[in-house]
């Protein structure tokens, strides 16, 4: 297969001029690339399906992002820095990016109008596998950071979006004039490992209950099924 | 802070000298250990706790063993490499390497007695990221290749003992002189994107179902919820 690999990627091909402009750089092994856009219901493809580099890929964009948050928020806790991830590696921002960035184009699939828009996050995914494996961790890194997190998505957006369910509860009663009230119902665990347990009444009525390590996160977590239950 | 953990790194600790038989090279930012290992019910810290090392590192982890899985098992598609993976990275697995390797020694605790073992699978994963922080990607990669996964894990002993349900209920047939069938009881699809359901029957009883896009991962399917309700 190698062989075979190898004379493809020195042949001249159209797919090469395409993604120039995308990826800001020249793939050098193409057949590569062809396989990442190669969905399994694609019988006979030379160059097999897009599957393991999915798998792949899957995998170095989550830790691209993760180091990247890491070093970004520096003054953010573990939780916020996990909201914050799986917001951007969710399938379907990964569906909506493949079409932002024109690579859904590329993707080829036997399945006609009844294909998934996840087809295209997936083959966003073996994508980054094929640059990995084609020019290295240094060149990935920076096309996911460069092309993707920077144009695409705002930290604070994401943060605030994420992280602030408390503020947009009280935010949402104190527009409607609604009373609510945070307390504690119960407190467990010794100093070093404390557990809180918070309610929060609206109105009086005990409306959702939070947990969590701190106060913050307790009210902030009983705020986000209060939230949910309210449909804000 | 910064300048803070610079100084700890430079002066002398005993931690330095304790890790590097571990480790297989001399730790530069001794700082960045300290934290790997200290568990968040340590009040005070003056090295912080390692939580937010332990996000960083779990995906590192998982990123390395899956380029290693990827490259040294070619043959086998990603839900074999899906399934290897999760049992070489699955919380029990890492409470025991750590304690393998001796860092359970450095975790330090507030909870004497009732330190639950997943703090060391979870220092253990804080340790990769101080490694990586501290030494770069390569000398990372190749501590968790050559420190953990050649040394603790047979691919082929991982892959036999996940894959072959098939296989282990056979066996079990066999040996107890049970009646068996597989039978596929529907087939849907186009020809490019088939699904398979098959039936196992024991002794002429329908004990277990598995679907899959090829009769293969349908029977091993089935053969799984076989053995896990007969518990085999």
């Amino acid at each position: 297969m190698k062989w075979l690999q190898k004379l493809f990627s020195t042949a001249s091909d159209s797919l090469t001029t395409d993604l120039i402009p995308i990826l800001g750089f020249t793939p050098k092994n193409i057949a590569l690339y062809h396989q990442a856009f190669c969905h399994r219901s694609v019988d006979f493809s030379k160059y097999g399906d897009n599957e393991r580099l999915e798998f792949l890929g899957d995998s170095i964009l989550s830790t691209v992002i993760t180091e990247y948050l890491y070093h970004n928020l520096p003054e953010k806790d573990e939780g916020v820095l996990t909201d914050i991830r799986s917001k951007i590696v969710r399938r379907k921002t990964l569906n909506d990016l493949a079409k932002k960035l024109g690579i859904d184009v590329f993707v080829k699939t036997n399945l006609g109008i009844k294909t998934p828009p996840s087809i295209y996050g997936n083959a966003f995914e073996a994508l980054i596998a094929a640059i990995y494996l084609d020019k290295g961790a240094a060149i990935c890194k920076a096309f996911i950071i460069d092309k993707m997190i920077k144009p695409h998505f705002t930290l604070n957006d994401l943060e605030n979006e994420i992280s602030s369910y408390k503020k947009h509860f009280l935010h949402w009663a104190q527009k409607n004039n609604r009373n609510h009230l945070f307390k504690v119902v119960d407190e467990t665990g010794a100093s070093h490992k404390k557990n809180f347990e918070i309610a929060l009444f609206l109105d009086g009525e005990n409306i959702a209950t939070g947990t969590g390590t701190s106060k913050k996160k307790a009210e902030e977590a009983a705020a986000k099924f209060a939230c949910e239950s309210l449909d804000l």
